[in-house]
C-alpha cells in the first residue's frame, strides 16, 4: 500500500523506519518473546525502554538536570488543569492569549484562581503573536502561561519573553523537537506526544525541580500531583507504555538523524519552500503575520471558499490528505511536523502551481 | 522469534491474530495510507474505529441502551478519583474492602468524604471475598464500591451483592470480559485495558445515564468530568486512539471466537486445569479460599521460598515468564487471562508435575 503525504495537525505523521520497526517488533520486542504492548511495565526490558526514552529526550533537549522529564496521560488538556493545581500559591496567573488553545488553559485556570490576560492577540483574529517586549506581569502572579506554536492560528513564538524570573510555563505539544530551545528558560514545559513525538495518550512533562512540591491545591486528585509521579518515575500506574515505546523510537530516530538542529534545518526548508510559494502566488496567500509565521502549521488561503474546496479535493485524490483548515480559520492547513518528508512539501507546492495555472485563466 | 508464555498480570498477553493484524496494518490501515497512530482522530476512518469498537464492547457485554461507554485515559487510578468526585453527593461511600485496589480507592474517595469499609477481608490477608448476604450499606452513602477480581491476591466475587437500589460501582480491570456479567446491576464499570483488553493507556468506562450530571464536585478538573466525555462521545481532546483502535481489535476477535460466553468456557476450563492440579499436588498450594479463586490470577506457593525461586527460575528457561507473585503475596502467581491460550496453562501444570517428582525425591 502506498503511502500518503498526511498534513494532519495531529495526531499527526511519524517517521517511516519507526513505523517499520515497530511492525517488525510487534510480535516480539528484541529477544522477549512479546510485543511491548504485554510487557509488565515493571520489567527490565520495560525498564530499558523508558529510561532510554528519558535519557535520549535529555539529550535531544539538552534539559539541565534540575528538570525532571515525565511521561503522563491525558493530553495538553489535562495539563490546563495540573499546571494551576500545582503551581497556584497566590492563584494567579498571566497569560499570553494567542488562540483556542490558551483560551481553554485560561477557563480551565479561572475555575481555581485568577487568570489574567497581560496580552492577546484576540484583536486580529489571532493571526500574530503580542509584542513580547512591554509585558506587564502581574506582580501577584504564580506564573506566566504561553503556547509556543499555535497549531490552528499557525502562528509562532520566534523568541521567549523576558519574564525577569517569574516562572514561564510553555505549551508545546505542536513544536516540541522541531527547533531548539533553552529549556533552563521555561518552569515548565508540557506537550501532547501526538504532533511531534508519537501517539496520542502520551503526554511529556519536562518541569524544574523547585516546583515540585507537596503545596499542590488541596483537592488535587493524585493523578494530577506532579510530585507523585516525579517520585515515582511516572509509573505510579501503568503508563502507557506503548505509546512510550513509540516515543523512544521517534527519539532514536531524531538523534541517528542529527538530533533538534538538524531537524531545525531540515524544517526551516520545509517552511520556506512552502511560505515562499505562498509569497510568490497570486491566488494563495498566508493568513498570518509574516514574521510570526509557525514552521510547523502554514495556514493559508484562496480568496474564493470554493477554489480552497476544488484545492482541498484535488489535493486528496494525489494523495496529499488533511490539508482542510481548521472550522475556526477556514482555506488549508498544511502541517509540517518534523516526520513530514521534504518530498510531501515538494510535491505539495508543485500542486499549489498546477492549481494557480489551471484556475487562474 | 519463538513467543513465550507470558504470566504477567498486566499489561498481559494479547491475542496473536490481533498482534498480527496490527503489525500488518502498522504503515497503512486498510487504504488510508497511513497508520492509524498518524490518523486524526476526527477523520472518517477513526470515527468507524471507535464507533465500532463500542458497538462491539456493547454486544460482547449486552449493554443497555440507558448506559454510555467511554474510553479514556489515567488507569483506574484516575477512577478512584473521578468516582467519588462525579457520584458524591452526601459525600459517603461505602467499600467492600478486598485488597490493595479498594485500598488504594478508599485513601482517595476519603479526600473528598468519608469511605466507610462496611465488609473486609483483611483480617485474613485479603485471601476470600467477604459474605455479601449480610452487608450494612449505609443510608446516606452514595454508593457501594468493589472490586471484582483482585489482581493481586487472587480472588473473585463469584456474585453480585445485592444493594437494595443502591448505586453499584465494580473496579472490573482484571475481569472484564473474561466471564458474563449482567450490567444492568452496576451504575458503573470501570476497567484499565491492560489486562483483558488491550495496550494501558486507555481506559473503559461504563456509566448509567442517570449518573451523567454537572452535579459533580466542585473543584472537579474538567477532564474528570464524565458529562464532559459522555457529551464528546470520549473525544473531548485526541483520545489514546492507537489503543482504542487494538481494544477495538480485540473485541472483533473475541466477538469471532464466540463471544464471552465462549470464552468464559475456555477461562473455565484453564483455571480448572491449573487449580485441579494444585489441589492434586503435594507441593504446591492455592493462597486463597476456594470458593473464593480467581479465573483469571491464580495465586500459589510452595512449602519454601527456596523451592518457590527456583521453581520460577526453572519456568524461565522453558519460556513460562512472569509467574512470580506479588511481592506483598509472594510465591507464584499465573495470570491466565482471555488470551493465554490453553496450551500455556496445559505446558505450565506439565511443567509443575515434573518439578515436584523431581524435588519431591
Amino acid at each position: 500500500m502506498k503511502r500518503v503525504f498526511n498534513f494532519s495537525a495531529g495526531p499527526a505523521v511519524l517517521p517511516e523506519e519507526v513505523l517499520r520497526q515497530a511492525a517488525d517488533e510487534m510480535l516480539s520486542y528484541k529477544d522477549s518473546g512479546m510485543s511491548v504492548m504485554e510487557m509488565s511495565h515493571r520489567s527490565k526490558d520495560f525498564e530499558q525502554i523508558i529510561n532510554d526514552a528519558e535519557a535520549d529526550l535529555r539529550t535531544l533537549l539538552e534539559i539541565p538536570d534540575n528538570y525532571k522529564v515525565l511521561f503522563l496521560q491525558g493530553g495538553a488538556t489535562l495539563q490546563f488543569s495540573m499546571v494551576p493545581l500545582n503551581l497556584f500559591k497566590n492563584k494567579v496567573v498571566d497569560f499570553i492569549h494567542t488562540g483556542a488553545w490558551t483560551e481553554k488553559a485560561i477557563a480551565e485556570a479561572s475555575r481555581y484562581g485568577e487568570a489574567r490576560i497581560i496580552a492577546s492577540s484576540e484583536d486580529q483574529a489571532f493571526t500574530y503573536i503580542p509584542d513580547l517586549n512591554n509585558l506587564k506581569f502581574s506582580e501577584d502572579s504564580d506564573y506566566v502561561h504561553m503556547v509556543q506554536n499555535n497549531t490552528i492560528y499557525g502562528t509562532r513564538f520566534t523568541s521567549i519573553p523576558d519574564t525577569k524570573g517569574k516562572v514561564l510555563v510553555s505549551d508545546m505539544s505542536s513544536n516540541i523537537l522541531s527547533e531548539p530551545i533553552d529549556v533552563s528558560k521555561f518552569g515548565l514545559i508540557f506537550a501532547g506526544a501526538q504532533k511531534n513525538i508519537g501517539p496520542a495518550g502520551t503526554t511529556i512533562v519536562i518541569i524544574r525541580e523547585d516546583l515540585i512540591t507537596k503545596d499542590y491545591l488541596e483537592h488535587t486528585p493524585l493523578m494530577l500531583q506532579y510530585k507523585l509521579h516525579t517520585d515515582k518515575g511516572s509509573m505510579y500506574n501503568t503508563p502507557p507504555t506503548y505509546g512510550i515505546y513509540i516515543c523512544g523510537l521517534v527519539f532514536k530516530h531524531l538523534l541517528h538523524t542529527g538530533g533538534v538542529i538538524a531537524m531545525y534545518q531540515k524544517n526551516l526548508k520545509k517552511a520556506n519552500l512552502l511560505y515562499d510559494a505562498l509569497d510568490a502566488s497570486q491566488m494563495f496567500h498566508g493568513t498570518v503575520r509574516k514574521v510570526d509565521r509557525s514552521l510547523m502549521n502554514v495556514t493559508f488561503k484562496t480568496d474564493s471558499e470554493e477554489l480552497d474546496k476544488l484545492f482541498i479535493a484535488g489535493a486528496k485524490t494525489r494523495g496529499f490528505v488533511n490539508l482542510k483548515g481548521h472550522r475556526s480559520v477556514g482555506g488549508m492547513r498544511a502541517s509540517i511536523y518534523n516526520a513530514m518528508p521534504y518530498e510531501g512539501v515538494l510535491a505539495l507546492v508543485e500542486y499549489m502551481k498546477e492549481f494557480e495555472a489551471e484556475h487562474q485563466s
